[in-house]
Protein backbone atom coordinates (compact mmCIF):
# COMPACT_ATOMS: atom_id res chain seq x y z
CA UNK A 1 0.00 0.00 0.00
CA UNK A 2 1.21 3.78 -0.64
CA UNK A 3 1.34 5.91 2.27
CA UNK A 4 1.30 9.40 0.73
CA UNK A 5 -2.59 10.21 2.22
CA UNK A 6 -1.54 9.08 6.13
CA UNK A 7 -2.66 11.96 8.55
CA UNK A 8 -0.06 10.96 10.58
CA UNK A 9 3.92 11.01 9.92
CA UNK A 10 5.01 8.65 6.99
CA UNK A 11 7.27 6.61 8.86
CA UNK A 12 5.11 6.37 11.91
CA UNK A 13 2.73 4.78 9.92
CA UNK A 14 5.11 2.71 8.07
CA UNK A 15 6.34 1.35 11.58
CA UNK A 16 2.58 -0.06 11.85
CA UNK A 17 2.12 -1.36 8.84
CA UNK A 18 6.05 -2.81 8.98
CA UNK A 19 5.18 -4.14 12.82
CA UNK A 20 2.06 -6.38 11.05
CA UNK A 21 4.12 -7.96 8.49
CA UNK A 22 6.28 -8.87 11.18
CA UNK A 23 4.26 -10.68 12.84
CA UNK A 24 2.20 -12.45 9.93
CA UNK A 25 5.12 -12.54 7.09
CA UNK A 26 8.06 -13.56 9.04
CA UNK A 27 9.62 -15.58 11.73
CA UNK A 28 12.08 -14.65 14.59
CA UNK A 29 15.89 -14.39 13.37
CA UNK A 30 15.00 -14.18 9.87
CA UNK A 31 16.58 -11.27 7.83
CA UNK A 32 14.95 -8.37 6.24
CA UNK A 33 15.16 -7.43 2.96
CA UNK A 34 17.59 -4.75 1.77
CA UNK A 35 16.50 -1.09 2.43
CA UNK A 36 15.96 -0.19 -1.21
CA UNK A 37 13.60 -3.21 -1.22
CA UNK A 38 11.84 -2.75 1.36
CA UNK A 39 10.95 1.47 0.28
CA UNK A 40 10.54 0.07 -3.03
CA UNK A 41 7.56 -2.79 -1.57
CA UNK A 42 5.80 -0.20 0.73
CA UNK A 43 6.33 3.13 -1.56
CA UNK A 44 8.12 5.64 0.52
CA UNK A 45 11.55 6.93 0.21
CA UNK A 46 14.53 4.96 2.43
CA UNK A 47 15.04 8.16 5.22
CA UNK A 48 11.25 7.40 5.83
CA UNK A 49 12.30 3.17 5.89
CA UNK A 50 15.49 4.52 7.74
CA UNK A 51 12.97 6.21 10.40
CA UNK A 52 10.41 3.19 10.92
CA UNK A 53 13.10 0.68 11.25
CA UNK A 54 14.68 2.80 14.11
CA UNK A 55 11.36 2.88 15.89
CA UNK A 56 10.71 -0.76 15.64
CA UNK A 57 14.69 -1.27 16.66
CA UNK A 58 13.88 0.66 19.93
CA UNK A 59 10.51 -1.24 20.81
CA UNK A 60 12.82 -4.40 20.67
CA UNK A 61 10.89 -5.96 17.60
CA UNK A 62 14.51 -5.34 15.19
CA UNK A 63 17.63 -5.80 15.60
CA UNK A 64 20.45 -4.54 13.52
CA UNK A 65 23.67 -5.93 13.52
CA UNK A 66 26.90 -4.88 11.47
CA UNK A 67 27.44 -7.51 9.02
CA UNK A 68 24.47 -9.72 9.47
CA UNK A 69 21.95 -6.53 8.38
CA UNK A 70 18.63 -6.43 10.25
CA UNK A 71 16.86 -9.48 11.97
CA UNK A 72 13.61 -9.82 13.55
CA UNK A 73 14.26 -9.90 16.95
CA UNK A 74 13.11 -12.72 19.85
CA UNK A 75 10.52 -11.45 22.12
CA UNK A 76 12.08 -9.64 25.19
CA UNK A 77 13.23 -11.42 28.10
CA UNK A 78 11.72 -10.70 31.27
CA UNK A 79 14.57 -9.73 34.04
CA UNK A 80 12.64 -9.90 37.61
CA UNK A 81 14.38 -6.84 39.43
CA UNK A 82 12.35 -6.15 42.34
CA UNK A 83 13.32 -8.98 44.72
CA UNK A 84 9.98 -10.11 46.70
CA UNK A 85 12.36 -10.24 49.98
CA UNK A 86 14.52 -7.53 50.70
CA UNK A 87 17.79 -8.58 50.79
CA UNK A 88 21.57 -7.43 50.18
CA UNK A 89 22.96 -7.80 47.21
CA UNK A 90 25.21 -11.12 47.50
CA UNK A 91 22.16 -12.24 49.48
CA UNK A 92 21.27 -16.47 48.83
CA UNK A 93 19.49 -16.97 45.31
CA UNK A 94 20.86 -13.79 43.94
CA UNK A 95 21.09 -13.63 40.12
CA UNK A 96 24.22 -11.58 39.95
CA UNK A 97 27.90 -13.17 39.89
CA UNK A 98 30.39 -11.13 41.43
CA UNK A 99 33.57 -9.92 39.16
CA UNK A 100 35.71 -8.04 40.96
CA UNK A 101 36.08 -5.67 43.84
CA UNK A 102 38.37 -2.21 44.20
CA UNK A 103 38.67 0.82 46.67
CA UNK A 104 37.65 4.41 44.94
CA UNK A 105 38.07 7.71 45.69
CA UNK A 106 35.99 8.79 42.50
CA UNK A 107 32.43 8.15 42.92
CA UNK A 108 30.16 9.28 39.78
CA UNK A 109 28.45 12.83 41.73
CA UNK A 110 25.01 11.43 41.47
CA UNK A 111 26.39 8.28 43.97
CA UNK A 112 27.94 10.20 46.13
CA UNK A 113 24.98 12.00 46.85
CA UNK A 114 22.93 8.89 47.48
CA UNK A 115 25.19 7.75 49.40
CA UNK A 116 26.32 11.15 51.37
CA UNK A 117 30.02 10.43 51.43
CA UNK A 118 32.04 13.79 51.44
CA UNK A 119 34.24 14.15 48.48
CA UNK A 120 37.12 12.31 48.15
CA UNK A 121 35.91 9.77 50.18
CA UNK A 122 36.89 6.15 49.62
CA UNK A 123 34.21 3.81 48.90
CA UNK A 124 34.46 -0.04 48.04
CA UNK A 125 32.80 -0.50 44.26
CA UNK A 126 31.83 -4.25 43.35
CA UNK A 127 31.37 -5.10 39.67
CA UNK A 128 28.93 -7.58 38.94
CA UNK A 129 27.28 -9.27 35.94
CA UNK A 130 23.78 -10.98 35.36
CA UNK A 131 23.12 -13.41 32.83
CA UNK A 132 20.16 -14.70 31.90
CA UNK A 133 19.32 -18.09 29.68
CA UNK A 134 22.96 -17.84 29.02
CA UNK A 135 23.02 -14.04 27.23
CA UNK A 136 24.37 -11.16 29.53
CA UNK A 137 21.54 -8.61 30.49
CA UNK A 138 23.08 -6.65 32.97
CA UNK A 139 26.00 -5.07 34.10
CA UNK A 140 26.07 -3.58 37.71
CA UNK A 141 29.03 -1.18 39.73
CA UNK A 142 27.63 -1.74 43.48
CA UNK A 143 29.18 1.36 45.88
CA UNK A 144 29.34 0.60 49.48
CA UNK A 145 30.57 2.83 52.26
CA UNK A 146 34.26 2.14 53.44
CA UNK A 147 33.06 2.11 57.08
CA UNK A 148 30.20 0.59 57.16
CA UNK A 149 32.02 -2.84 56.11
CA UNK A 150 35.40 -2.43 56.76
CA UNK A 151 35.98 -5.16 59.40
CA UNK A 152 36.79 -7.99 57.37
CA UNK A 153 37.42 -6.85 54.35
CA UNK A 154 40.92 -7.55 52.54
CA UNK A 155 41.23 -5.69 49.12
CA UNK A 156 44.61 -6.33 48.64
CA UNK A 157 42.88 -10.09 48.02
CA UNK A 158 44.86 -11.65 44.90
CA UNK A 159 41.74 -12.48 43.37
CA UNK A 160 39.54 -9.72 42.94
CA UNK A 161 36.57 -12.01 42.65
CA UNK A 162 37.26 -13.13 46.38
CA UNK A 163 37.40 -9.24 47.19
CA UNK A 164 33.97 -8.80 46.06
CA UNK A 165 32.56 -11.48 47.98
CA UNK A 166 35.02 -10.29 51.01
CA UNK A 167 32.59 -7.41 50.53
CA UNK A 168 29.30 -8.72 49.83
CA UNK A 169 29.91 -11.22 52.60
CA UNK A 170 30.45 -7.83 54.93
CA UNK A 171 27.10 -6.32 53.51
CA UNK A 172 25.07 -9.74 55.05
CA UNK A 173 26.00 -8.97 58.06
CA UNK A 174 24.08 -5.74 58.63
CA UNK A 175 20.82 -5.14 59.55
CA UNK A 176 19.03 -3.89 56.11
CA UNK A 177 16.36 -1.08 57.07
CA UNK A 178 15.02 -0.64 53.27
CA UNK A 179 15.93 -0.08 49.83
CA UNK A 180 14.24 2.28 46.71
CA UNK A 181 14.89 2.25 43.32
CA UNK A 182 14.83 4.37 40.13
CA UNK A 183 14.72 3.31 36.89
CA UNK A 184 15.75 5.89 33.73
CA UNK A 185 16.82 5.64 29.79
CA UNK A 186 20.74 5.84 29.46
CA UNK A 187 23.58 4.80 27.15
CA UNK A 188 26.14 2.18 27.77
CA UNK A 189 29.30 3.15 29.00
CA UNK A 190 32.38 1.83 27.17
CA UNK A 191 33.06 -0.85 29.98
CA UNK A 192 29.51 -1.84 30.85
CA UNK A 193 28.77 -2.28 27.00
CA UNK A 194 31.69 -4.50 26.40
CA UNK A 195 30.09 -7.02 28.99
CA UNK A 196 26.43 -6.69 27.82
CA UNK A 197 27.87 -7.30 23.73
CA UNK A 198 26.43 -3.82 22.76
CA UNK A 199 28.22 -0.96 21.57
CA UNK A 200 29.42 2.10 23.70
CA UNK A 201 26.27 4.50 23.98
CA UNK A 202 23.62 2.20 23.28
CA UNK A 203 20.58 2.46 24.88
CA UNK A 204 20.23 0.80 28.36
CA UNK A 205 17.63 0.85 31.53
CA UNK A 206 19.68 2.15 34.30
CA UNK A 207 18.29 0.85 37.80
CA UNK A 208 19.79 2.85 40.60
CA UNK A 209 19.22 1.26 43.85
CA UNK A 210 19.54 2.52 47.33
CA UNK A 211 20.07 0.24 50.53
CA UNK A 212 19.62 1.61 53.88
CA UNK A 213 21.26 0.50 57.31
CA UNK A 214 20.47 2.15 60.18
CA UNK A 215 18.95 4.91 59.03
CA UNK A 216 21.66 5.59 56.43
CA UNK A 217 22.31 5.06 52.64
CA UNK A 218 24.92 2.23 53.04
CA UNK A 219 25.60 0.96 49.48
CA UNK A 220 24.42 2.16 45.76
CA UNK A 221 24.26 -0.11 42.76
CA UNK A 222 24.00 1.50 39.55
CA UNK A 223 22.81 -1.68 36.87
CA UNK A 224 22.76 -1.56 33.60
CA UNK A 225 20.35 -3.36 31.46
CA UNK A 226 20.40 -3.92 28.04
CA UNK A 227 17.17 -2.17 26.76
CA UNK A 228 16.98 -3.78 23.49
CA UNK A 229 16.61 -7.26 24.81
CA UNK A 230 15.27 -6.89 28.53
CA UNK A 231 11.67 -5.92 30.07
CA UNK A 232 11.83 -5.38 33.81
CA UNK A 233 9.71 -7.04 36.02
CA UNK A 234 8.41 -5.73 39.57
CA UNK A 235 5.95 -6.90 41.71
CA UNK A 236 4.55 -9.62 44.19
CA UNK A 237 3.67 -12.26 41.93
CA UNK A 238 5.76 -14.37 39.67
CA UNK A 239 6.89 -12.57 36.31
CA UNK A 240 6.14 -15.53 34.43
CA UNK A 241 2.62 -15.43 34.23
CA UNK A 242 2.56 -11.60 32.87
CA UNK A 243 5.39 -12.85 29.98
CA UNK A 244 3.96 -15.74 28.80
CA UNK A 245 4.40 -15.66 25.11
CA UNK B 1 42.13 18.65 24.22
CA UNK B 2 42.61 16.03 21.54
CA UNK B 3 41.08 12.94 21.41
CA UNK B 4 42.78 11.34 18.41
CA UNK B 5 44.85 8.86 20.83
CA UNK B 6 41.54 7.66 23.02
CA UNK B 7 41.90 3.66 23.30
CA UNK B 8 37.88 4.11 23.82
CA UNK B 9 35.81 5.24 20.78
CA UNK B 10 36.27 9.19 20.23
CA UNK B 11 32.55 9.54 20.84
CA UNK B 12 32.64 7.84 24.03
CA UNK B 13 35.66 9.83 25.42
CA UNK B 14 34.13 12.90 23.89
CA UNK B 15 30.91 12.17 25.47
CA UNK B 16 32.62 12.41 28.77
CA UNK B 17 34.58 14.84 28.07
CA UNK B 18 31.12 17.09 27.20
CA UNK B 19 29.85 15.94 30.65
CA UNK B 20 32.28 17.27 32.18
CA UNK B 21 31.68 20.94 30.83
CA UNK B 22 28.25 20.38 31.08
CA UNK B 23 28.22 20.25 34.68
CA UNK B 24 31.34 22.80 34.75
CA UNK B 25 31.03 25.34 32.38
CA UNK B 26 27.21 25.61 31.73
CA UNK B 27 24.03 26.01 33.18
CA UNK B 28 20.44 24.82 32.58
CA UNK B 29 18.26 25.80 29.77
CA UNK B 30 21.77 27.77 28.44
CA UNK B 31 22.08 27.01 24.44
CA UNK B 32 25.43 25.33 23.71
CA UNK B 33 27.70 26.77 20.19
CA UNK B 34 27.00 25.18 17.11
CA UNK B 35 28.54 21.77 15.91
CA UNK B 36 31.13 23.06 13.72
CA UNK B 37 32.31 25.34 17.08
CA UNK B 38 32.30 22.77 19.30
CA UNK B 39 33.78 20.14 17.02
CA UNK B 40 36.45 22.82 16.39
CA UNK B 41 36.99 23.06 19.81
CA UNK B 42 37.76 19.45 20.56
CA UNK B 43 39.44 18.88 17.95
CA UNK B 44 37.20 16.10 16.76
CA UNK B 45 34.78 15.55 13.08
CA UNK B 46 31.14 16.79 12.88
CA UNK B 47 30.06 13.29 12.82
CA UNK B 48 31.61 12.07 16.19
CA UNK B 49 30.39 15.45 17.85
CA UNK B 50 26.99 13.94 16.75
CA UNK B 51 27.21 10.79 18.34
CA UNK B 52 28.30 12.14 21.72
CA UNK B 53 25.54 14.89 21.67
CA UNK B 54 23.01 11.45 21.29
CA UNK B 55 24.41 10.04 24.03
CA UNK B 56 23.98 12.90 25.93
CA UNK B 57 20.44 13.45 24.71
CA UNK B 58 19.36 9.56 25.52
CA UNK B 59 21.52 10.00 29.06
CA UNK B 60 18.77 13.15 29.99
CA UNK B 61 21.89 15.82 30.25
CA UNK B 62 21.09 17.75 26.55
CA UNK B 63 17.63 18.74 24.78
CA UNK B 64 17.65 18.77 21.29
CA UNK B 65 14.70 21.21 20.08
CA UNK B 66 13.86 22.61 16.39
CA UNK B 67 14.23 25.93 15.78
CA UNK B 68 16.22 26.43 19.53
CA UNK B 69 19.05 24.24 19.07
CA UNK B 70 20.40 22.22 21.77
CA UNK B 71 19.90 23.24 25.37
CA UNK B 72 21.24 22.24 28.85
CA UNK B 73 18.60 20.07 30.13
CA UNK B 74 17.12 20.19 34.25
CA UNK B 75 17.69 17.18 35.86
CA UNK B 76 14.99 14.64 35.42
CA UNK B 77 12.07 14.45 37.41
CA UNK B 78 11.72 11.77 39.91
CA UNK B 79 8.07 10.23 38.78
CA UNK B 80 6.51 7.86 41.43
CA UNK B 81 5.13 4.55 39.86
CA UNK B 82 5.16 2.17 42.64
CA UNK B 83 2.34 3.17 44.93
CA UNK B 84 3.08 2.66 48.66
CA UNK B 85 -0.51 0.95 49.20
CA UNK B 86 -2.23 -1.33 46.32
CA UNK B 87 -4.54 -0.03 44.91
CA UNK B 88 -6.78 0.29 41.30
CA UNK B 89 -6.03 3.25 39.30
CA UNK B 90 -8.26 5.59 39.90
CA UNK B 91 -8.45 5.37 43.92
CA UNK B 92 -8.09 8.78 46.13
CA UNK B 93 -4.19 10.28 45.92
CA UNK B 94 -4.00 8.51 42.60
CA UNK B 95 -1.51 11.56 40.36
CA UNK B 96 -3.78 10.57 37.13
CA UNK B 97 -6.18 12.65 35.14
CA UNK B 98 -8.98 10.31 33.29
CA UNK B 99 -10.13 11.87 30.04
CA UNK B 100 -11.94 9.49 28.48
CA UNK B 101 -13.04 5.98 27.81
CA UNK B 102 -15.02 3.81 25.27
CA UNK B 103 -15.81 0.63 24.18
CA UNK B 104 -13.29 -1.33 21.82
CA UNK B 105 -12.84 -4.88 20.41
CA UNK B 106 -9.16 -4.36 18.92
CA UNK B 107 -6.99 -4.96 22.10
CA UNK B 108 -3.87 -4.95 20.97
CA UNK B 109 -2.50 -8.55 20.86
CA UNK B 110 -0.08 -8.09 24.32
CA UNK B 111 -2.58 -6.66 26.01
CA UNK B 112 -5.38 -9.44 25.40
CA UNK B 113 -2.55 -11.69 26.68
CA UNK B 114 -2.00 -10.27 30.02
CA UNK B 115 -5.98 -9.82 30.36
CA UNK B 116 -6.90 -13.43 28.91
CA UNK B 117 -9.85 -12.32 26.75
CA UNK B 118 -11.00 -14.12 23.53
CA UNK B 119 -10.39 -12.43 20.27
CA UNK B 120 -12.85 -9.70 19.37
CA UNK B 121 -14.03 -9.40 22.77
CA UNK B 122 -15.14 -5.84 23.70
CA UNK B 123 -13.03 -3.89 26.81
CA UNK B 124 -13.67 -0.75 28.22
CA UNK B 125 -10.69 1.52 27.20
CA UNK B 126 -9.79 4.41 29.59
CA UNK B 127 -7.31 7.63 28.70
CA UNK B 128 -5.45 9.18 30.91
CA UNK B 129 -3.01 11.72 31.62
CA UNK B 130 -0.59 12.39 34.30
CA UNK B 131 0.91 15.95 34.99
CA UNK B 132 3.65 16.69 37.17
CA UNK B 133 4.93 20.01 38.36
CA UNK B 134 2.93 21.45 34.93
CA UNK B 135 4.48 19.17 32.76
CA UNK B 136 3.25 16.26 30.64
CA UNK B 137 5.05 13.26 31.94
CA UNK B 138 2.93 10.06 30.79
CA UNK B 139 -0.09 8.98 28.69
CA UNK B 140 -1.84 5.55 29.57
CA UNK B 141 -4.67 3.46 27.94
CA UNK B 142 -6.38 1.55 31.01
CA UNK B 143 -7.96 -1.69 29.83
CA UNK B 144 -10.90 -2.96 31.87
CA UNK B 145 -12.97 -6.28 31.34
CA UNK B 146 -16.27 -5.23 30.46
CA UNK B 147 -17.80 -7.99 32.88
CA UNK B 148 -15.75 -6.73 36.01
CA UNK B 149 -17.17 -3.56 35.61
CA UNK B 150 -20.58 -3.32 33.72
CA UNK B 151 -22.45 -2.61 36.56
CA UNK B 152 -23.39 1.05 36.71
CA UNK B 153 -21.05 2.08 33.83
CA UNK B 154 -22.86 3.82 30.99
CA UNK B 155 -21.08 4.13 28.14
CA UNK B 156 -23.18 6.20 26.33
CA UNK B 157 -22.32 9.17 28.42
CA UNK B 158 -21.99 12.59 26.61
CA UNK B 159 -19.52 13.37 28.70
CA UNK B 160 -16.36 11.38 28.32
CA UNK B 161 -14.53 11.88 31.52
CA UNK B 162 -17.92 11.12 33.05
CA UNK B 163 -17.61 7.79 31.11
CA UNK B 164 -14.02 7.46 32.39
CA UNK B 165 -14.50 8.04 36.19
CA UNK B 166 -17.58 5.41 36.02
CA UNK B 167 -15.35 3.06 34.93
CA UNK B 168 -12.91 4.02 37.40
CA UNK B 169 -15.99 4.08 40.32
CA UNK B 170 -16.76 0.38 39.10
CA UNK B 171 -12.98 -0.81 40.14
CA UNK B 172 -13.17 0.61 43.34
CA UNK B 173 -16.05 -1.76 44.20
CA UNK B 174 -14.18 -4.35 43.75
CA UNK B 175 -11.34 -6.77 45.66
CA UNK B 176 -7.72 -5.75 44.64
CA UNK B 177 -5.50 -9.12 44.60
CA UNK B 178 -2.59 -8.37 43.61
CA UNK B 179 -0.46 -6.36 40.75
CA UNK B 180 2.42 -7.09 38.81
CA UNK B 181 4.65 -4.45 36.54
CA UNK B 182 7.30 -4.14 33.69
CA UNK B 183 9.15 -1.62 32.18
CA UNK B 184 10.40 -1.29 29.25
CA UNK B 185 11.67 0.65 26.58
CA UNK B 186 9.44 1.89 23.45
CA UNK B 187 8.94 4.37 20.94
CA UNK B 188 5.83 7.23 21.63
CA UNK B 189 2.79 6.22 19.63
CA UNK B 190 1.34 9.34 17.60
CA UNK B 191 -1.73 10.22 20.03
CA UNK B 192 0.69 9.75 23.12
CA UNK B 193 3.62 12.10 21.77
CA UNK B 194 1.33 14.51 21.36
CA UNK B 195 -0.28 14.77 25.18
CA UNK B 196 3.52 14.50 26.27
CA UNK B 197 4.29 17.24 23.71
CA UNK B 198 6.99 14.91 21.88
CA UNK B 199 7.66 13.53 18.26
CA UNK B 200 5.49 10.28 17.53
CA UNK B 201 8.77 7.61 18.03
CA UNK B 202 10.41 9.63 20.88
CA UNK B 203 11.77 7.16 23.50
CA UNK B 204 9.58 6.68 26.16
CA UNK B 205 9.51 3.82 29.10
CA UNK B 206 6.84 1.79 29.06
CA UNK B 207 5.31 0.74 31.85
CA UNK B 208 2.42 -2.11 31.70
CA UNK B 209 0.68 -2.69 34.95
CA UNK B 210 -2.13 -6.03 35.57
CA UNK B 211 -4.56 -5.88 38.44
CA UNK B 212 -5.18 -8.95 39.48
CA UNK B 213 -8.92 -9.58 41.20
CA UNK B 214 -10.68 -12.78 42.18
CA UNK B 215 -7.88 -14.61 40.91
CA UNK B 216 -7.72 -13.06 37.36
CA UNK B 217 -6.72 -10.52 35.64
CA UNK B 218 -9.30 -7.58 35.30
CA UNK B 219 -7.36 -4.58 34.13
CA UNK B 220 -3.85 -3.62 32.73
CA UNK B 221 -2.84 -0.40 31.90
CA UNK B 222 -0.14 0.57 29.74
CA UNK B 223 1.63 4.07 31.14
CA UNK B 224 3.99 5.56 28.71
CA UNK B 225 6.25 8.25 30.44
CA UNK B 226 9.01 10.25 28.88
CA UNK B 227 12.04 8.96 28.68
CA UNK B 228 14.22 12.40 28.49
CA UNK B 229 12.30 13.88 31.46
CA UNK B 230 11.52 11.23 34.02
CA UNK B 231 12.83 9.01 36.20
CA UNK B 232 10.36 6.64 37.34
CA UNK B 233 10.90 5.71 40.90
CA UNK B 234 10.35 2.26 42.88
CA UNK B 235 10.28 1.68 46.25
CA UNK B 236 9.05 1.37 49.99
CA UNK B 237 10.48 5.28 51.39
CA UNK B 238 9.07 8.55 49.68
CA UNK B 239 10.99 9.39 46.35
CA UNK B 240 12.54 13.19 47.32
CA UNK B 241 16.07 11.95 49.33
CA UNK B 242 16.63 9.76 46.68
CA UNK B 243 16.25 12.83 43.55
CA UNK B 244 17.43 15.61 46.25
CA UNK B 245 19.61 17.77 44.06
Amino acid sequence: MKLETAPEPKYWHLKTVLSDALDTEFTVGEILPNERDLAARFGVARATLRQALEQLELEGRLQRRRGVGTTVAPPRVGVAVDPTRHTWPGAAGDDWQAVAASETDTVPAAVARLLETAPGEAVHVVRRNRVSAGQPVAAELLYVRSDAVSDGVDMVAADPAAGARAVLRALQALDLDGQDRTVELGSARAEDAKQLDRLPGSPVLVVTTRYVSQGRATAVAVSTYRADTCRLTFGEREPEPLLAG
